[in-house]
């Protein structure tokens, strides 16, 4: 497993976590039980008890704690068992399991695989847009038999909007317009402009744009390692300023669950102050995306996984486009980042196979 | 595969195996095929003709010897081949399978995968509970995709009733009993009691008390190498002597289908001289118990296992609680049993890929 | 993957391949995209883009060439990349995919995986009687999970239909005839005959033989590497010459899919001079096969597999009887050819995991 450790991860929608209810996901090839304890706290554990393996998320929360299925064990935030029902109840001190530290932020609950000391809150790149403090967010979800950077791929490179989803979000334009891409420190950044484009009517609609309208049409995309990223797309009239235009801000966020599969976490977030229209905004930006994310990309980057086998990206030798400028600086970050901490010796926890969920899932909220 | 070979394991109830019709299972990693010969006795040989590796499973029993049912040749108990019908009909001297010493006893059919001289009947454990002359039997079948020694823990751990089977067998009085363990050569025992008990109306209308009774109960757990287990439960009303009380015998055979999967026999018998009685207890204790079985502990067993994936048990180094005492105690024995037999150069024989059944299956007498 | 590179492969029937859309199907472990250029000459390529492995077979054919579905790039006859539409439309000189030499003949689509500057038409075996230039033809189609050389055994051995196909194809005077093989070359042929014979219905039916006509069957297989067949079954009244006698040729194609699962092509052909009669004979030779074929060989086919698992054929000490003659040649020949092959340094091209299509298909034209 090649993943990169010291880093925020999402680990499910927040809603997704109920009170009272253990959540069980495999995460970086993890069985991973997320629960809230008492003060409503989220708390990663690994799903496996100390004492048989039992999977903790098949018990229930009592007082706060988690109660191992099988025989009964306890466990608390710290990993430690708390309780043995068992004769004179004494806890051995290596009945513990692995934590995860955790935090929940911008709708979504985070956790980190990596060193517990080096969890930094302040780590966390910026998703404001999605603060349910201040926005109307929609989310959607999608299990995809890829590897993460694959779903990457296609997020850094919107060129496929022309062939993949002719019919939604794609039309000419595209491949007739222009694309510039940077690194600001592990950040990585594309922006796509296409120009004097007819949009398709479910890309229009969005924006109240009437039918025929010409516009400008940009797309800014913004990489966060190990795979968090912020789209705006951002429309205006043909020829006019951007300061003129709308834009619609979206996060998408990419946990591997294994080195062949991924968590696609998606969310629109709108300001309060828009009040009703916010609500049925976002609402028609994750229900209408579900159908050409679920249908198109979706097979796309499962076929490609299954072209790509157990071989390594670089040894099947990709023909290389200026389109893919972006991609790969998110690549070469992301492999310069995994050797680093390799050198460093950071070890990755036991992990055990995990048997990919079957079938596409999805969790609206 | 690390499985102990010398030694007695069920390989089929006999009333699976019908005069006339060949059976198939996979046992400790090997095809094998059971049959009745013209005498009735039961014939274990390896599921694949000597010629092509057809199934001879598929075949016919004829004249008490099976053809194989592509080409027709045909093996008898030996394992040579005693039939060729093309050409001058003459066998090659290879043309054998390997044949398995196999007995039937207990309402079994009992077959010993190691060195043939070394298959002696009187090393089979005793099971008089069980025993047809004697006995009125009824028994079940559950397929579990986990290793055979997650489900002898199981049988050896009783204190799980409390928490896996709360509303049927278990109660908390358990927790609050007592239980010890040792071993008598390579047979472990484990005895636990649970005093001033409500019994679940399961249990309570098995042995015939009348709801709200306190009891006294004790579970008598025996198991005896490879994997073959009884367990007498016994009943009487508090602080009575046992000798007052009701007993239900058991026998539980485990035997590995794979490393990975298990069949797993249970069997329960009462005295003739109990008539009708003993019929519908029988049923009664079979039929009740398939429920919390496949329910209950199966799916916790494939957890258990999915959990431990690839690993070796103590790589993962499991917490130890005095409860595991006896699982404990016979995990030793086999380990320690599985070694001699590799110090002595026991050479398992050559085995095949099996995949595991789909889906667990159940036979009931 | 010990596959024999430098010969002649069927792809697919001629039928399968239809003007402008893709056709994707795995061959000796690799994904192979056929289509027809403007030209409708077949095309094989590598079913993976140059750019990022997308399955090019779910994309367009357009003026000739295949469009990628993910980016739109487009690939020729040569593997190059034709059309690149973004940006300034430049192409980089390694977006090329391979390409395989392809030509079309007896109403089938070949392939050749191996060394294109070897790729001769002159190698390839003669089929005449599936001609569609001068014959009527039909044909079926098995996907067997299976190693190919099993299917060769199985047609090199027709023994079996006796055991395997006792109501339609076999009879008890298979045994006591008799039974020839050799080799021309590398070429190996089996001559089986039977004599004073009682037909099955569905072959005496065929033949037009009235019910209870003892007859004498002969049986001629040719077989030539990597896996192409002809058989012909003759029919003469008891006693009779063979000139006086019926013939139906037949041809019978392995493709390996993969080392455990095979393509089985196969094919009737009768002279169009015979009209109306060719038609419904070459459909009632087929539709009347496809049930032995699909109901006893290939269940025999894929359990012989399942014994076999990872063991190699020879390690498995299979009994040699006379009747394997034939197939044993075809064996030693295949061995001899593809040792030469890795001798020469024959390297074969990267392949990747192919998961075997989930179940038999059938294609029938």
């Amino acid at each position: 497993m090649s993943f990169l450790l010291n880093a925020w991860y999402v680990a499910a929608f927040s809603h997704e976590v109920r009170p009272g209810t253990p959540f069980s996901r495999a995460l970086l090839g993890r069985p991973v039980v997320l629960y809230r304890d008492a003060e409503q706290r989220a708390i990663a554990l690994d799903d496996r008890c100390a004492h048989r393996f039992a999977p903790l998320s098949q018990g229930r929360v009592v007082d706060g704690v988690l109660e191992c299925p099988y025989h009964g064990l306890r466990f608390g935030a710290s990993g430690q068992c708390v309780h043995n029902p068992h004769g004179d109840g004494r806890v051995p001190a290596g009945a513990k399991v692995r934590t995860y530290p955790a935090l929940e932020r911008y709708g979504a609950i985070w956790f980190w695989p990596g060193d517990p000391l080096r969890a930094d809150e302040a780590l966390l790149p910026s998703f404001p847009f999605v603060d349910p403090a201040t926005h109307v967010t929609h989310d959607g979800y999608l299990h995809t038999r890829a590897h993460y950077q694959l779903s990457a791929d296609n997020l850094l490179d919107l060129s496929h909007f022309q062939f993949l989803h002719p019919d939604t979000l794609g039309s000419e334009a595209i491949a007739r317009g222009d694309v510039q891409s940077g690194n600001l420190g592990d950040i990585v950044w594309v922006r796509r402009s296409a120009y004097d484009e007819a949009l398709q009517p479910f890309v229009a609609q969005g924006f109240g744009i009437p039918p025929g309208t010409r516009v400008d049409r940009w797309m800014d995309v913004r990489w966060t390692p190990p795979g968090l990223l912020s789209i705006v797309i951002g429309v205006t009239a043909a020829g006019m300023p951007r300061e003129a235009g709308l834009i619609a801000p979206s996060a998408h966020w990419l946990t591997p669950e294994t080195e062949r599969t991924t968590h696609y976490f998606f969310a629109f977030g709108l300001p309060k102050e828009m009040g009703e229209a916010a609500h049925e905004l976002v609402r028609y930006a994750v229900d209408g995306l579900m159908k050409p994310f679920e249908c198109e990309d979706l097979p796309m980057l499962e076929a490609q996984q299954r072209n790509l086998g157990d071989n390594d990206f670089w040894a099947m030798q990709p023909a290389l486009l200026p389109i893919d400028a972006g991609a790969i600086r998110a690549r070469r970050v992301m492999e310069r980042l995994i050797a680093a901490e390799r050198a460093a010796g950071e070890v990755p926890a036991r992990t055990i196979p995990i048997t990919p969920v079957a079938g596409a899932s999805r969790a609206v909220a």
